[in-house]
């Protein structure tokens, strides 16, 4: 069902030197599901991550910021799927620490070492015991070509693995960077998404960790919308390993930051966009461009207001040229003094509405012609100001709903 | 398809003196369908509105406004459906205009004296020579009994007509309010619903006529939500024909102004509440209450995230009482400093989750006998203060995504 997402090849995700995952199947919730993933982090490495706005945040999100935030250094990851261990108060807290714990004890790290994530149903207790005794298996695995295994192994509702790599060079040393995410619905990424993760041999210093993932997020995961419901466990993170032998980056605006920023800003986006390709039901990629504003912020708003109007999305999966669906959730976007004269809508080419009304010379052939194809822009021009922004969303159909309705049964 | 809605009794539905209602079929989209209603006032009568606060409302929503800010008193309305009038520009308000104007003319009334009221698609040109056509069979039709044909004749998606009435007593005279709404998709009022039309004969000062609507509205119409896709049509109206013979109402806070608003305003929660049992594909019936809030605002913000999320809503199609999806909306909702562990959810009296978790004495066969029901309360108590407020939606099924997939062809 995936609008034209095939599966990663594996010629095309580059061992990062430094960092080795290693995958087993524990029967947190199904059998025969590889379902435990552990990312093992050489010393040296920086990490850093962003994380979901959502104030029901899961107990691993919280355990994250409180380990990122003491400053050990972070030397390994462990990711369930089958239980989000969100809405379980403070013995989801205390489950989330034992399986940090466990993994630390196998390692010789301290807890605090280890960030746990989990992705899954909600309120529902985490059977760490499960976690702990697939341990063993998944460190068994460890090797550093496993990126495949690893988006696999965090699957919950995707149809389709979702990893993709790229090689930059970097003052004549070339730098592998490799990424790995899943999501498919509770997709409205608000700092990142639901799960995302990043390595590079580059070097990084640990002070410029934060912003890069920051950034990261800010060009590609949170950009995106499958149904608008923020999760309770985004997660994304960034692993600079500082295996390649040219100087530290510092900044992200010299010649060398801005050559690994754009090229991880590009492995993040396709990463983000593999998301929406695959978001629940989807049967077509939508790109929300709103140009002319006066703010990068009110252009967003317009764009989520859009990408989450469900009679919007409808008509994108039925291919039916209702235009005026999409005037309207301009229209109560929440800019106050917007005015409606100013305003035009294109569907890729096709200029559909001038000055806030049908356009004289719009054709509804041509509208249909673009509404059939897998992949559509939509572009509001606001007609008041300069800044743009944008936002990808996939349509909605029947499958949604029969995902939604059946995804615990 | 409606949950638990059936066609009004015509002897429920009170003729209110001084206010005559006509429909016709008048072909404006489709043939032989009542699309055409217009509704005569007596000299003397009071009217108020009030309408969507989206920026792309449409030609007729823009000219009521025009008209009642008037104040030369509204003697007629004219409501078409089949074609919204809205997205249509400068042209679209002269087309509106022009009705106006036509209908006034037949009067011998001035066209300011009319208002205009469009419902269905967006950013086709309104073919207000259909309408014209049409308004002597309409103008024929008037009678002050004929409510139920005028609720059939403003249908557009909805499955049954949607009216209601009700008696009360006003220094010991007996009085009269019947309305009439329509509206199953697009439906997230933000002053008032895609279109309601309320009549009493009660006496009630123009002064306070304002008020009135807004207070209505506010307590029904502004408390709904099926797609939360705000209308660019929205408009709820009220009329005083001022025929009964107790003394003028001049204030909402007397006995007098409470009995009249009490009872206006329970037949305006029936017409709310019609449009959401009649929500397009609802099974369901879900009423969301937000308790413990330190604002009613903030509590209504809350109900929102949780009426809108389709997470939550397809999980009430199915019956499944995947309740962590309502904890996650709660968290989203927008208040920065909620705090998770406070939380306690409950459906119906069922306790589901306590201090931010799964309460352990909740057991999931009670979740899903609740969840199989018709009509749910979802409660959710905030525990940071003593503000509350309610909102009332439907679920989202496999019928909405056809209906909306479907809607022009």
């Amino acid at each position: 069902m995936a609008v034209n997402l095939s599966a990663p090849k594996p010629s095309q995700l580059f061992p990062i030197r430094g960092v080795r995952i290693g995958v087993a199947e524990a029967g947190i919730r199904k059998a025969q599901r590889k379902d435990l993933t552990v990312v093992l982090i050489d010393e040296g490495a920086c990490v850093s991550g962003v994380f979901t706005q959502n104030r029901f945040c899961a107990a691993p999100v919280q355990i994250c910021r409180e380990h990122l935030a003491m400053g050990h250094g972070i030397r390994a990851i462990v990711i369930n799927t089958g239980n989000a261990n969100a809405g379980t108060g403070e013995e989801g807290l205390l489950r989330a620490r034992n399986t940090c714990r466990a993994l630390a004890d196998k390692l010789k790290l301290k807890a605090e070492e280890v960030l746990p994530f989990s992705t899954g149903v909600i309120m529902e207790p985490l059977p760490y015991e499960r976690i702990v005794a697939g341990l063993p298996a998944a460190l068994a695995d460890a090797r550093e070509d496993n990126w495949l295994r690893a988006a696999e192994g965090i699957m919950t509702t995707d149809t389709v693995p979702k990893a993709f790599g790229k090689k930059v060079m970097i003052d004549g040393v070339e730098v592998s960077i490799t990424g790995i995410s899943k999501g498919a619905g509770m997709i409205r990424p608000n700092m990142a998404t639901m799960l995302g993760f990043m390595a590079t041999d580059a070097s990084v210093s640990q002070t410029l960790m934060k912003q890069l993932a920051c950034e990261l997020a800010e060009g590609s995961f949170n950009r995106i919308t499958v149904d608008g419901d923020t999760s309770t466990n985004d997660s994304f993170v960034v692993i600079a390993s500082n295996k390649a032998a040219h100087s530290p980056i510092e900044s992200l605006t010299t010649p060398q930051g801005q050559a690994l920023k754009s090229a991880m800003l590009e492995v993040a986006r396709q990463l983000a966009l593999a998301i929406v390709r695959d978001g629940e039901g989807a049967t077509k990629l939508i790109t929300v461009q709103v140009d002319g504003g006066k703010t990068a912020d009110e252009c967003r708003k317009v764009a989520y207001a859009i990408a989450h109007s469900p009679l919007v999305k409808t008509a994108f999966f039925a291919s039916d040229p209702n235009l005026g669906r999409i005037l309207a959730a301009v229209g109560y976007s929440g800019i106050d003094d917007l005015d409606q004269t100013a305003i035009d809508l294109y569907l890729d080419e096709v200029h559909v509405a001038r000055k806030g009304g049908r356009n004289p010379d719009y054709r509804e052939e041509d509208g249909q012609r673009v509404m059939k194809q897998s992949e559509i822009k939509v572009r509001v021009a606001l007609g008041r100001g300069a800044c743009s922004d944008t936002v990808w969303t996939c349509d909605l159909s029947h499958e949604y709903v029969s995902i939604n309705a059946d995804y615990r049964s």
